[in-house]
């Protein structure tokens, strides 16, 4: 999916909102555990998932399953991964599919990952882990209209032990001709370095070497007013962002910080929408709760004239 | 598996060797890929690390699936390394099985992956990213016996693009009491202060306090003398060395800068031992392979006299 039709599903859906799809048998409704006793084949991580999809899809642009979800489960958990993107992929091509994954490896085992995650199971985006630096990064930025979600500044109390570092400048300094470049030269924080270094990568990879197209980055509802350095450094890149709802973090400060002239923001809820209810009425109450969520942000978007 | 454990397996078996296990279809010994086209039920994934561990078994002390190569073939590639983790244990319960994954996420995702990787899956090690800080690793380390490998210095380009980057002093000081603590007051690399923190959670994780028993960490054997540096800051610990053979590292320079009293090294091979030859001798090959670099480290052990 590219930039454009991203936005363009924002408008005409008024909403940013990414459902993520954690699903856990701990806490699915006991209906379908019992259902899954009776009846052999009946698979209760991939029927939650398809009633939680066809509840709420009105009301959002994107899902995000979690892996370690599904990965929990083993076999019968990748199997449900996959029913549950082919079942997106073939009932709604308009949402955006991001596997959160939080990969990265050396360069020829992201290549492997990046295959899979976006060759053989045709999702729209991957969450990647920074640590391991360019080559790690870049086989995901090889498929036009696929999408690196590159974690950035996280939603957890552990984002404050190594994301928010003052860094020293690196040697040589980077950024050729980009009038980022002084960023580069100063002592900045560790995931400022990361959003700096990234957009090099994103440039080499971008077909007409502009950048937006290929990137995104985490950045978690937590984080508050890191969210206008962030814009500083990154002012056309989507943000996913993670950690409103059961993680504390509020809408209205995500926005009022991390707003641009194309929304520039998806803002996932896992929690709290998927598991507002445990009775047969589960899936109904989810899409409650997606659009409520989806009126306040078609109020948010009205009033940015989008 | 204890630490002890470990040492004692060195020791006996005069290797700190660790097999790879990057299992691709496009390597594979065509044979097998054969097979399993004439054969219904025949796994060539499986059915080569099957061949492999048996001929290298005498020669190794571990071996590593990276979880990539086997994601990339979907239900079919989870089955394979589950029944490959199956067979170790049920075959050769002294080695040591390293669960390539390179996982980290907010703290409950992570208590989801270590109990998939722990208890379901019952590997020895998880290597860890550590990019999401304190409560994305420290779930991992609840598991005695069990172990994170986090990654410090790894062996690819991109580890020259955050990992060795100086950060400055943290606020507020950590390592209250350690004679370590005067290193986290002035700048050092990234990897270094991955290091630090790290082993403070280990200590908070671990029944005794002591460190060097939950916690292991990534070392790339391109680093040279950086293995100085790291023995510093961790001197007890056992560090697992991918990077010799097809990706360059030395084994002399990895064990002059990263010996300590009991070997503390773990030497990972993945290529240059599992596809050594295409034929139907390619268990063979890959024993000879694994033998020879056996007797180097037997060479070593013997002039350390362990």
């Amino acid at each position: 999916m590219t930039r454009e039709q991203l936005f363009e599903n924002i408008r005409r859906k008024q909403s940013f909102l990414c459902v993520g799809l954690d699903t856990d048998l701990k806490k699915v409704p006991p209906l379908l555990l019992e259902r899954a006793e009776r009846e052999e084949g009946f698979d209760p991580i991939f029927e939650f998932n398809k009633a939680i999809i066809d509840a709420t899809a009105p009301y959002c642009i994107a899902y995000k399953p979690n892996l370690a979800f599904y990965e929990a489960h083993g076999v019968k958990g990748w199997i449900a991964f996959e029913k549950t993107v082919q079942y997106l992929n073939d009932n709604y091509p308009d949402q955006f599919i991001i596997a959160d994954a939080k990969r990265g490896d050396i360069g020829n085992t992201s290549k492997l990952y990046a295959r899979t995650f976006f060759e053989e199971m045709n999702v729209d985006a991957v969450t990647v882990a920074p640590y391991m630096g360019e080559d790690s990064v870049t086989p995901f930025l090889g498929y036009p209209g696929k999408w690196v979600i590159l974690l950035a500044l996280t939603s957890n109390k552990g984002s404050q032990d190594f994301q928010i570092m003052q860094t020293h400048p690196q040697t040589p300094p980077v950024m050729e001709g980009s009038e980022l470049r002084a960023e580069t030269e100063k002592p900045i924080q560790l995931f400022e370095r990361v959003i700096l270094r990234s957009q090099e990568w994103e440039k080499n990879a971008s077909p007409n070497g502009e950048v937006g197209g290929l990137l995104m980055y985490v950045v978690g509802a937590t984080q508050g007013s890191a969210f206008a350095d962030i814009r500083r450094l990154a002012p056309d890149h989507f943000l996913l962002v993670p950690g409103i709802g059961a993680q504390g973090g509020s809408l209205e400060d995500v926005c009022r910080y991390g707003w641009n002239d194309h929304c520039g923001l998806i803002v996932n809820s896992s929690r709290a929408i998927i598991y507002a209810d445990s009775t047969e009425r589960f899936a109904e109450v989810a899409a409650e709760r997606a659009h409520e969520v989806q009126q306040q942000m078609a109020a948010i978007l009205e009033a940015h004239n989008l």
